[in-house]
């Protein structure tokens, strides 16, 4: 999007009064319209009047043309941040951080990954060059219970050497990916097997270590999730998300997509929901939520002594911090990084921004 | 100030003496003297001695000269360090973070803030263009009380749309504050109402939720504080500081300002304080007290469960921390960003730097 | 290291079958051989195999050449990889952060430091300018007791003014080392003695507090321990290591050295190690640990009423953050900054990287 393309013959467009409830059948998730229309429901404070004849110094006929060309200008930037927030949640080719089903051999869930350079969407028309396992960036979500033996098959299709390391699980020196101390490198058309037993549980990632800024950066990265064999009382909820943010190649992501191609977090009334935060990226991300708390209960997948309670929590890279959230106040609630400069330009919304959508 | 300014004649002068009782006598404010004082009359152990003859490789004419020119450098930029500090607190045309006090309307109540470009001086002839609520940088602090009605009346003067979102408050949905989600932007010249009830207790902000970056990078942003229906026996204190840290247009501030112009906070020897830490920048502001600890007791408005004491509190963008301290140590104390590019540059300090005057 | 210096000759010489074994024989430190020995051991589950002839698309004469260069090219890089790896723990000129022993004085426990510029070497054959006290960045570990009478006497030798500043010792106010504040600067060629009791125990650090920016950014900071009368249970351990993160002019350091130079901690299986965590930098720095997890006890020498465990810790700058680790998991086990550009490029590991080795 660029200033230039904004004509006056688009300005005129632009400046049509946009009917909210078009804008709301227009939507594409159901689930997302619901939310929204009961926001618009509860809004009867709203009592907006145009009041422009009376600003300060709005008097003459000069100023009256100003204050019109002030608010032409204010509806054509009002009209490109609503065509982003419309968009949402926008289509794009490729899902990333999908659950993979092992296959089971002896009793080893056994989970086969390729490693290759791929074309990723990460908002509509916005294409970049990735580094992905099985074709998604994040990587597939790797999820086993604690105790389980574990196999990881992976097949080196990138024009470089790579290797795993996964991050946070307690495995076998010789498990742990780290080239030239614990495994050799794994060579461009190798494959390598990685096996262990998933000792501790909790929300843990697996990425490359080798060239890993650019490796990593480029896609190269997934959740590896360890169920407890005695969950916690507090962690017994309703849905459980996971939101790897990210500031790579890919630019601001959550889950590998950039806003609005990001996925909802949709939920209902009462529900008890988990988000598994994990930062990918090279800097911190601190996430806030709109409209509802945060009680955290894990930190690296250990749980926390004192869970505590927040609505902006700071991920720092290599982090995870798990959240549960009581869904009680109804509502589609912005739900984005709080360096703004992620997460809003003069165009609009962008980057790392979804919604939890509390439907009714 | 540019090192050209130091010509030699200048230096001449920056080598006087000069008397610490004639800085401390300079010194605007009676409470910061008092501090200082008392510091000055505390260091019996101080035994400063020259000797430069001394130094190693300081044997020869030349290097007498050498010394002396090192010397007279060593003068100067502690002279602009000194003028720097004897400036501490230096008056600045306006002030922010000022408390607002609501009209009563039906047992509402209204708070009326307009938002309008403003002139800004950060520091005596540092002046920025700001957007600000009520002509203030940060815009006035709202406090209300646990269960309040409260009305918050919009009156937009600013050449773009805009919204408010009230940070950390767990109101309706429709009062959220986020265009084309819960509510369409607030045109130039319009006013917009938003209504709820304050339902829960804690330090948290409004600031604008439109062209964000942009918006609150300028200034649009400030304190809302709940105070709670029934209080902690730990947040029983005899002074309450609000402290908004930031790093947008107006370089490092604290409550809009920056060092020398920053407020110094004044307490008395026993006395027990809370500062409101609050972040509406892009990065994280480490704060470092120096003399006593800090005992952090509540994360976004919420108690901690096992409040933790600490000297340094990294406060990341969008975050509130409230602590407590004892004011036990008398003297006046530097509190400043730890980052110390924040802080302190080869001209002396700057930006995010205050005091903690503690008074006996 | 540039890629101009792989010449086809020396990719040829890179392309050699490394011996892991001779790799091995040639490390430097016992101690690591047998950890990273130890990993190797433990390896069986690898099972690499070379497939390039079964990449999709490697099927045509001019595609096996393809795949040959990329494999060359990878070989380089692996190589270079290598090479770092293989250099651990580098040998340097100089080695900061070493205990120095007071002299005592009528029961006073007195340090002398000698501030003044020094070449530092962070990594072999890169050599900085820096200023340092007693010749070593950080400067020398200074450890008393709580209650301690505490004298320190600094020589500057530099060719600015300076002073100390205790970071977290709760001391009278005309000891705290801030220029103008609580004392006149310390002159180029002068002495200054600052004594006080250690009342509070803990890591703490000490540094410049004039032209702080540049002057801790070259290398005037340490380690101030002060070891508890009574110490908790929770720190009883076998082995005390202080690690303060650097970013200053002396690029990404652990303890004034850069990767491969940075000293390994080397523990005992069974052995419970305590990590004091220090940022005297201006970036946060999250420290993670393969292969075990931390307990984290203290912040800023403040015990923590909730310890709890993680793999990854952000230390911002200012922070000190002190780690429990039970040694029970055998090998050489990386232990790095997860903001991966602070730890690896693509010549391999470098900057702020080092090894726990737990040894069986």
């Amino acid at each position: 999007m660029s200033d230039s393309s904004l004509t006056d013959s688009n300005i005129a467009v632009l400046e049509q009064p946009t009917s909210r409830r078009r804008f709301l059948r227009d939507a594409s998730v159901t689930a997302l319209v619901a939310g929204v229309a009961t926001a618009c429901k509860a809004a009867p404070a709203q009592r907006a009047r145009t009041a422009v004849a009376t600003m300060p110094g709005v008097t003459q006929a000069g100023d009256v043309a100003g204050a019109a060309a002030i608010r032409a200008a204010a509806d054509a930037m009002d009209a490109m941040h609503e065509a982003r927030m419309k968009a949402f949640p926008a289509k794009t080719a490729g899902k990333g951080c999908q659950v993979l089903d092992p296959r089971i051999e002896d009793g080893v869930k056994v989970f086969e990954l390729t490693a290759r350079k791929i074309k990723w969407e990460t908002e509509p028309g916005t294409i970049v060059d990735a580094w992905a396992y099985n074709g998604q960036v994040p990587g597939p979500q790797l999820r086993v219970r604690e105790g389980d033996r574990v196999r990881i098959v992976l097949h080196n299709q990138l024009p470089e050497s790579t290797s795993i390391h996964f991050h946070g699980l307690e495995i076998p020196n010789a498990q742990d990916g780290v080239p030239f101390v614990t495994q050799p490198p794994i060579k461009p058309g190798q494959s390598y097997t990685y096996e262990f037993t998933a000792a501790n549980s909790g929300s843990h990632m697996y990425h490359s270590h080798h060239d890993s800024t650019k490796q990593v950066g480029l896609g190269l990265l997934g959740a590896f999730i360890v169920a407890p064999k005695q969950p916690m009382a507090i962690e017994r909820v309703d849905k459980d998300f996971v939101l790897i943010l990210n500031d790579g190649m890919g630019g601001y992501t959550l889950n590998g997509k950039s806003f609005p191609a990001t996925e909802p977090l949709v939920a209902k009334l009462g529900d008890r929901i988990r988000i598994r935060f994990m930062n990918e990226g090279t800097m911190i991300h601190p996430m806030h939520l709109h409209g509802m708390h945060m009680t955290i209960i894990t930190k690296d997948g250990w749980p926390l002594p004192a869970p505590y309670r927040c609505d902006t929590l700071n991920v720092a890279p290599g982090d995870r911090w798990d959240a549960i959230i009581e869904c009680n106040n109804p509502g589609t609630w912005a739900f984005h990084c709080h360096i703004l400069p992620h997460a809003e330009s003069d165009h609009g919304m962008f980057g790392m921004v979804t919604a939890l959508v509390v439907q009714q």
